[in-house]
């Protein structure tokens, strides 16, 4: 089968600041490593897929930064929405400009997540790939929770399919649960973490597109014609301009029979806030994790994190979130983590903070 | 009475870092208003004292900062310390270099204390000064306390002195107090607070110095000559390398029998850490006392300092101290700002970190 891959950064990742801004969200950062989470990204799938079948959606408003990663893709492998539109949209727009021929599959992948081992990423991608011919239209990759995480969504998987090992029809998706659901998910036995990460057959996706999202119908059609027309750009805005605002999961597959999940064997982390991010940070022998310049005295279980040339001390404090970053600093317990966009709502509604954020 | 003012500007001010560092200790920092509290202490002595009676003595290590303090005084007036030895050899200095005549008073300050109200404060000297002409050798200026305030040292005064209302002999110097004790001091009725300014005739100094500090007396008595001789520097580079390092207060004002207090009516503060500094800044409704650019979210009684061009964020924290200032922030429950200078001792010994202080 003919593989294109659909990188998909036009998140915000707001939860980061004041590492992520509106103009360096969380998919341009090197959060672990010396690599963006992006750019991490594109080179799990430039191991196996080529330059050409690539691409890359993300609003417009990210392009200067986009631009200045350097990436190695051509300028005509990106898909810029002039609005966003959800993931629906963006999935279907790339349908549309890849073309949806029978046969031809689709790897959709977030731009923000951890995937270190890319042998393993990809040895789960076949076996998706062996289920997408042997019909399924969609499969999804889940992984077996390690603990009841409440940043993530599950999937809870049905009876067995018998076109590959491991693969199972889906019975249920679930929204990302409190504590006490999330524990129950973790001890079912049948619950998987939802890595965001999904394949499928681009003629069928065409067809579920305009299935499930009927007024959706005549936006993709026009779209498909625009875009032979001529003016892409045009084609976008028309299309963006009146596309429904859903996401993928919501709009097509919890509404489709026929989707599949593989238990894929990779590792896998959605780095979702400073607390998770803190659990790949180094210790410091008293229970903080640590990155940057930090002095710490008598402090237990603390994220510190001081950005570059930069200096962050603390003294007598326990279980907080501290970050320095160039010319802000964030401070709130590691259990409010979830919470940070609220202060980044609060700041870009005030002229007066609205820079920093 | 010829007035000399002697204004001691020595100190570091470690508890304010990161506002202070080593190359701009609390002196020199504008912690409130537009002045730095060394030039608020030079401008109310000029009120009544002339630049060539007043003299500022400080490490020599400071002098870059306060050169770029463009204060009024000519350079004939600053006194560098190759080395700190303390007040006492301080104190002795000044008397050697301005001439221990009788009959000339020296009013010593420290530089980094609030005093509002220039008229209320020379008005205190100026009955200071009537007890020296009565023939007291040294008058020390008590403030009545308003709190039981564990950072500042008491003085708990004996009988009172005919000469002057609100005058007493000192019964006892207290150090700065644990709570208990400094709820007794300001029960008592008997205990002022410390101010740490005090008045003294020259040549009763110089000889304090010389019979209650005995290793000191050929030291002075060789700054002595050496000042007539000539090479001033060279004075000064013998005298504090042989100058014994005590402060005044145990040096010679406890050992000696004659000192007096005066309970001043004037206004005074000696801002000792951020919690106190806190006090002086404005409310936001919540309990925190709040400077800069501030983004408070749930959160109640904290100090939240954010130095020019920055912005501090915080959620769902209490009763914590937030300092952003430059490159560096700090962090530490506002019942432990006096351990600040913890943080600063630790960092300066580390070779990574010795930049930040």
């Amino acid at each position: 089968m003919e593989v294109h891959a659909v990188i998909l950064a036009g998140g915000r990742g707001e939860r980061f600041w004041p590492l992520s801004r509106s103009d360096a969200p969380k998919q341009m950062l090197r959060l672990v490593g010396e690599e963006t989470l992006l750019g991490a990204t594109l080179e799990r799938v430039a191991h196996r897929v080529a330059g050409e079948c690539t691409w890359i959606i993300a609003g417009e408003d990210l392009r200067p930064a986009v631009d200045r990663l350097n990436l190695s893709l051509p300028p005509a492998q990106y898909l810029w929405e002039p609005i966003g539109r959800n993931t629906a949209a963006a999935i279907g727009a790339a349908v549309e400009r890849i073309g949806a021929q029978p046969g031809r599959a689709l790897l959709v992948l977030p731009s923000d997540h951890l995937v270190p081992d890319v042998a393993a990423f990809w040895s789960a991608v076949d076996r998706g790939l062996a289920l997408l011919r042997a019909g399924e239209p969609i499969v999804t990759f889940g992984l077996r929770p390690l603990y009841p995480e409440t940043g993530y969504g599950y999937i809870e998987r049905g009876e067995a399919l018998g076109a590959a090992d491991g693969a199972y029809r889906i019975r249920r998706f679930h929204e990302k649960p409190d504590a006490e659901r999330a524990d129950a998910y973790v001890r079912s036995g049948t619950c998987l973490w939802n890595s965001g990460i999904f394949l499928f057959d681009a003629a069928a996706m065409a067809g579920l597109l305009r299935l499930h999202l009927p007024l959706m119908a005549p936006v993709l059609d026009r779209l498909r014609s625009d875009l032979v027309a001529g003016d892409e750009q045009e084609a976008w805005n028309r299309y963006f301009q009146d596309a429904t605002a859903v996401s993928i999961d919501h709009g097509v597959m919890e509404k489709t029979e026929r989707v599949a999940v593989l238990e894929a064997g990779f590792e896998w982390t959605d780095l979702g806030n400073w607390t998770s991010l803190g659990d790949r940070l180094p210790g410091d022998g008293a229970g903080n994790r640590v990155r940057g310049e930090v002095l710490a005295l008598d402090s237990t279980d603390c994220v510190l994190y001081s950005g570059e040339g930069g200096l962050l001390a603390v003294l007598g404090v326990d279980d907080l979130i501290v970050v320095r970053v160039g010319d802000a600093t964030l401070v709130c317990p590691r259990a409010r983590a979830q919470e940070v966009r609220r202060l980044v709502q609060e700041g870009k509604i005030d002229a007066r903070l609205r820079r920093f954020f």
